[in-house]
Order: C-alpha cells, then sequence, then structure tokens
C-alpha cells in the first residue's frame, strides 16, 4: 500500500507541508502509545496484534467438517458480517457468499427461497450471542432448514464468546465453534476469526490475508512521511480538524465496494463520538463522476476525497469501432478508461481546491486486501489518538440497540421510553 | 407518501414552527416558478411532466420484439441506469436485471462469463451517443456476443437522442430504439423510457408507476404544510443553511438500498454546486444502527438523517427458542424487529437532539415506488429554487468527463492538462 497526500496540500480546507511536519511530533507520540498499547494487548490495541495473534490452524479446523459447500451464508450484523464481505465480494470463488446482516422480512424470505440449503454453510456470528437482529434471523434460518429436511446441526458454524446463547447452542449440539478474538471490537475483526472463517471456506489463501496484514504492521513508524497508514490517518485527521468534516471513499474498482462499506463503519463508529468525527461518504469510481462529483467539487468546502485503486487491473481490450467519434477508444482497454477517470477525477478535484488522497495497493489479491486492511485500521487508531477520543467503544450504538430491546419487550430500558417523546409534524398526501 | 418533520423541531441545528410559517411564503412563490416551469416545459421543469407526458405504449412497442428474455443487461452510467436500477432492485421479478455502469476490466468480464448472452437483451442507454464509459462498455458486450454466436442486432435496444452515434447505430441496424425525452436531465429521468424499458421487460406495470407519479404531481401545492414533497425539500433545504450539511438517508427496507442511490445522485449532482448543497450519505437500516448511528448520535452536529420506510411488509415469523434471554423473539416476526429498530433510531437521534425525518410509503410496490420516487424529484427542485442554484446543470461532471477524454486523446480538451498540476507526496511501505 502506499498513500500520496501531495493532493491535500494547498486546498481548501488544506495543509502545508509545515503543519505536517508540526503534526509528526504527535504522530510520534502516538506511535508510542499505539506501541505500548499492542505490547500490552490492550483492549482494541490487540486488533492491531492479529496479523501474528490469528490462528489460521484453528479457523480450518472448524470448517474442515464442511464439505465442498456450494454457498456459505452468514448471519452475522455490523462488524461481525463486513469484513468477511469485504474479502467475499474483492476475491473471487467459486463458492457464493451471502449475508443476512439486517432483519428486512421480504429480503430472508426471498433469500431463503433461493438457496439450496442442504449444500450450504451457515456461518452464524455474534460475540455476546443475544445481537437480537442475528439471533432473529439465526431462528428463522434455523426452521428454514428444518423445514427443508436439513439438519442444521450438521450446516452450522458458530463464531462467538466464550459465553452466552450461541456458546452454549454449540455445545449442546456440538457445533463447530469458533472464538471471537479478546480485546478486538467487531469493527476491527476482519483479520480474525470473524472475518477469515468465510474466506477460508472460498478457499481463499488466508495465510496470505494476515502476511498482507503483518506488512502493514511492519510498515508502522513514528513518522507519518514513513508509514502510509499514519500519512493517511494524520491527514484526514489535520483535515477534519480545519472543517473536512466528510470523507468520501471512492474506490476505483467494482471489487472494493464493499470495501468502502467496512471503511465506513470503521471511521463513523470508531471516531463519531464527542462531536467530533469525520462523515464518511461512500462513493464508487467511475459510476460517481456522473453523479457525487458535482457535490465534490463545486459544493461546500467541508470535505475531502480518498481515490483508492489497484495498479494492475485484467486487460479487457476496447474493440476498434466504425461508429463516428468514438474511434479514439478503439485498441485501447477498459483498465486504460478506467485509469484515465481516475486521473480525471483527482485533477478535478485538485483544481478545484478540493483536498483528495490516493491510496494504492498492486492489485485486488489476498496479500494485498489483508495490507489495506491492516493499514486503514492502524490510520483509524492513529486518528483517535490524536483526536483523543475513545477509539474502541460505541455507545450511541449500545443506546440504540437497548431502546429497540426494551420496545420488543426484551427488558426494562430506559431508552425504550424515548419513543414516547417523538414529536409529529406529519404531511399527507390528499 | 407522507413526510413527519416534527423532529426536525428544537434539534441541532434545527427549526421552530415560526421559522416553517415564515419560509412557507418562499414556498409558495417557489412552487409559482415551478408550476410555471411546467406549463412551458421548461428545461428541467420538464422532467416533472413525465407522469403525463411519458408513454408507456411506445415503450411496450419499442421491447416487444423481445420475447420473454432472461435478463436484461443494462449499459449506462449515472442517470441512464440509477432509475432503472432503483425500480429493478425493489421489485421482484422472474427476468433479472443487470447493470454495467462501470469500466472496471474484471467486473465487466466476470459478468459477461456468467450471463447467458443468447437470452439476455442488452439495454444501451446514452443521451449524446458518446458517453465514453457507455458506448466502451458496449463495444465490449457486442464483440462478445459475436463471439458467442450470438446476433447482436437481435438483442440490443437502443435508448438515446435524436442525433449521434447511437441512433445511427439503430438506423443502420433496424435495431428497436427510444428517445430520450427532451429537457429531462438523466437524473430526473426515471420516469421515462429511460427508467420504464427495463421495468417493462421485467413485467412491470408501468401504468402503475406513471400513476404513483401523478400521485406526486397532485400532492404538489404552495405550501409546505401541505404537500409532503414540499414539507421534504424545504426542511432539507432549512436545516442545510443552518449547517446540516450532510443528509444521511436510510431506508429500512433492503428493496430501498438502490433508492438511496439513486436519491444520492439526484442530491448531489443538483443541489451540489456554488459552494452550496447537502451531501447526500447513504445507509441502510437496520444493518446501519450496528455502525453509522454511532456517527451521527454523537459526531459533529451537521447531519440529518432521513428515514425512509414501507409501513406494510411481508410477515416472517420468528420462531419460540429454547435460547435463554431470547424467550422475548419468539411468536414476534421480522418486520416487527426491524420497526422496533426504526422506532429505536428515530428516538435515539430525537434524543441526542439530531434532527431527523420521516418519509413513509405504504408499500414497495410499482404505485408507492412512482410516487416516491416523483416527490424526491419534486423535493429536489423545490430546495434549488429556494437555495437559487441550477439545479439542472452538472458542470463539474462535463469537467471531468472532458479532462478524461483529452487524457485518453479523443480531443484537445484544457481540462486534461490539470493532470499534470498533481502534486506528489507519497508515503511508501517499505
Amino acid at each position: 500500500m502506499n498513500v500520496d497526500i501531495g493532493n491535500a496540500l494547498g486546498t481548501t480546507p488544506g495543509l502545508t507541508e509545515d503543519t505536517l511536519e508540526r503534526l509528526d511530533g504527535r504522530v510520534a507520540d502516538a506511535h508510542e502509545r499505539i506501541t505500548a498499547g499492542m505490547v500490552d494487548d490492550e483492549f482494541g490495541y490487540a486488533s492491531l496484534n492479529l496479523p501474528e495473534t490469528a490462528d489460521p490452524d484453528a479457523i480450518r479446523a472448524a470448517v474442515a467438517p464442511f464439505d465442498d459447500p456450494h454457498a456459505v451464508l452468514t448471519v452475522g450484523i455490523g462488524g461481525s458480517a463486513l469484513g468477511a464481505a469485504t474479502l467475499a465480494y474483492a476475491l473471487e470463488s467459486d463458492v457464493d457468499a451471502y449475508f443476512l446482516d439486517n432483519v428486512d422480512p421480504d429480503h430472508v424470505r426471498a433469500l431463503l427461497a433461493d438457496l439450496p440449503l442442504e449444500d450450504v454453510v451457515v456461518n452464524v456470528v455474534s460475540r455476546s450471542g443475544t445481537t437480537a437482529e442475528t439471533l432473529a434471523n439465526f431462528l428463522v434460518v434455523r426452521e428454514a432448514m428444518t423445514d427443508a429436511g436439513v439438519d442444521w446441526t450438521e450446516r452450522t458454524l458458530v463464531t462467538t464468546g466464550e459465553a452466552g446463547n450461541l456458546r452454549r447452542l454449540a455445545e449442546d449440539h456440538d457445533l463447530p465453534a469458533l472464538d471471537v478474538p479478546e480485546g478486538v471490537p467487531g469493527r476491527f475483526s476482519v483479520l480474525s476469526t470473524v472475518g477469515l472463517a468465510v474466506a477460508t471456506l472460498q478457499g481463499h489463501d488466508i495465510e496470505a490475508v494476515l502476511a498482507g496484514g503483518r506488512d502493514g504492521m511492519d510498515a508502522l513508524s513514528g513518522s507519518l512521511f514513513e508509514s502510509p497508514a499514519y500519512a493517511y490517518g494524520a491527514t484526514t485527521y489535520a483535515l477534519a480538524e480545519r472543517g473536512a468534516l466528510t470523507n468520501a471513499v471512492m474506490p476505483y474498482a467494482e471489487s472494493l465496494e464493499t470495501f468502502a462499506e467496512w471503511f465506513a463503519q470503521l471511521w463513523a463508529e470508531s471516531l463519531g463520538k464527542d462531536g467530533l468525527g469525520q462523515t464518511p461518504a461512500r462513493a464508487l469510481g467511475a459510476t460517481d463522476q456522473h453523479s457525487q462529483l458535482q457535490l465534490y467539487r463545486a459544493g461546500p468546502p467541508d470535505k475531502l476525497v480518498t481515490l483508492v485503486r489497484p495498479t494492475e487491473r485484467a486487460t479487457t481490450p476496447i474493440p476498434e469501432t466504425e461508429l463516428e467519434g468514438l474511434a479514439y477508444l478503439g485498441g485501447s482497454s477498459l483498465g486504460d478508461l478506467l485509469d484515465a477517470e481516475f486521473d480525471a477525477t483527482e485533477a478535478s478535484l485538485a483544481a478545484a481546491g478540493v483536498p483528495n488522497l490516493r491510496v494504492e495497493i498492486d492489485r485486488v489479491d489476498e496479500r494485498n486486501l489483508g495490507e489495506l486492511l491492516y493499514g486503514m485500521e492502524a490510520a483509524c487508531v492513529l486518528y483517535g489518538e490524536l483526536a483523543s477520543v475513545s477509539t474502541f467503544t460505541q455507545p450511541a450504538v449500545e443506546w440504540g440497540k437497548n431502546a429497540a430491546r426494551g420496545l420488543l419487550g426484551g427488558g426494562e430500558f430506559a431508552e425504550a421510553e424515548a419513543v414516547d417523546d417523538k414529536r409529529e409534524l406529519r404531511v399527507e398526501s390528499r
């Protein structure tokens, strides 16, 4: 992974090299704090040790009973699904991966009607074993398997904490079970059992993913000028301080579309607290050049744009054409076109004074993905240190969970009472 | 469609009923301007006449030659794809719809390898007939059809303007062709040939979509307190003026996920200009409660959240369970759970003083979608009037197109030279 922050200099908001040099002292201090947290395996910081602490053998052993599945259906929400989904959508496989990360009745029904349940591995993921959406979906899926004559105990993998409903379920029915790692919030768990079990079932090389993570680990250092992850984290932080409250993340690769969603969770849930934070806006190049670019270039100067791309792509030549005015496309390739669009967007933003950062990996494969995901986690942790926020907690998410649980009669939760305070000003169609 | 703006009162940023009453005079003036534009079929305003001017018979006639296709592959980008995609993803059909709206070589190759090209209708959409991404993709698709022994002239539908490459192609090969409507920017074209041809091929009732559009048209009036679309447009505008520069659009229905993307284009490309505009952030309920909600509730007070839902859903009961602590879920349904999550999020935001708007439709079907899409277009046009921006143009998008074209050797474009101004400050992994 490499990061080019040149187009954050002299923009609005923008930085100077002097600013960055002054900030670099704080980066050194933050790196020291991060390193100490890693050494002690402190809560949250432990995430950055995963490339060394994750156990690929345990993951392979847990999935070994599921011989040659047709598909993997992950039942999980938020960090329990997004890391695995990021790898699944980025890498091609003959084993399809599906994710039930919402409780939409229409969607669940349609998906279950389509899936050959006898050939599917169900991968249910919840640290606590009480996540309402995940457990509700699992109950529905389990019943659908039984209705289809499938023995669910033969087709279910559980990833959960040491205790709780799912752990007991695994013990009672002798299900293969993986441990959610200690000290690792869901949004930082992609390089653990939570993210890698699906990748293993899909036949991907998880050792290479972890090796990429180690590349990212090795690239951390006490200076933003020497560490791509810290260059990204420090620059986004400094831009946010100066008013770039939106970070539009725009990969130029369809395979990285879910990466942008994963990033959005990481960034929003880790840094959005105490009145601080930066809103991740998910975009996709080149598609969104025909849409969001208008706003990024000419709207309020409250943003930065993160352009992400692999430098190697498949070669898909554009055929020569008889069509007038399009001759220039013939002999070129779709990759050339996409890269020209990338350059055009970058220049377009720079010419309008909109800060933009370039993040590049060599290609979309296991190793480079591991490095990219690790790098963004480290960038996020650095940003959190610089902003002095509690990077690894999510009190506002817990608030909403309690309110929903109270509304459903799952206990007494004061949060549920806030629903009665709703102010109405309703305008209806006649 | 109905809109509840009660939770935008007394928040941060926030409004009072007095503010809204004072604003209502400007809404009346803007409505007069909009009505005049519609009467004269002026550029842009003509979009709001589509429920009456679109010709479903012409669309049915154009697609009639394609008997019972297996799938429809739309080749188009931005507004040429998103409207059709919104309907396709919202409504169930036995005819699959695919969209090539990007020039990613890996993605294009993978998609073409999977599709049974002999049973696919290719729907190529570009007003100008010169859009580089669309034409490049079409050339690749056409070659793939030929390579597969398929006569592409028998399987291609063209939707384009009166002149240009695609029009000539249609004439030369006697292809079924539809007209892109005059005076309608791509992002406002869902209720025209551009959005409805795919829906027709998928067997949807496009008369009902247009009837829903007429419902939306009938609901416009000179007061925000009487028109749901204007209530939405005026409130979002007034909140943006007061600092809500991000609008997080969060449908509580998987089927409306693409609607959020369509909305994002409409909002960003129409209103993001002259230093004004509001960044649409796409989210999905309940999934993003486990992610973005942290930021929305506890981050910078620069946002509003738009919660969208159908009030009727499929019934998917949650089975009774032996799992301790989850008994409360049994006997409930996934829909109940999703609605409880909706209420919890709304209350969570309100309790934290974050403005939020509720947009509801009765159910996700043709008629309600037509009304929703029309309503959001009218809301956007009203916002544009109130902000005095040029709602129907997109100069920054054109800038990027010219730059890309120049880079590819498709002509002399001054914009391409900006690429040479790139400032580098590159940080690499060791």
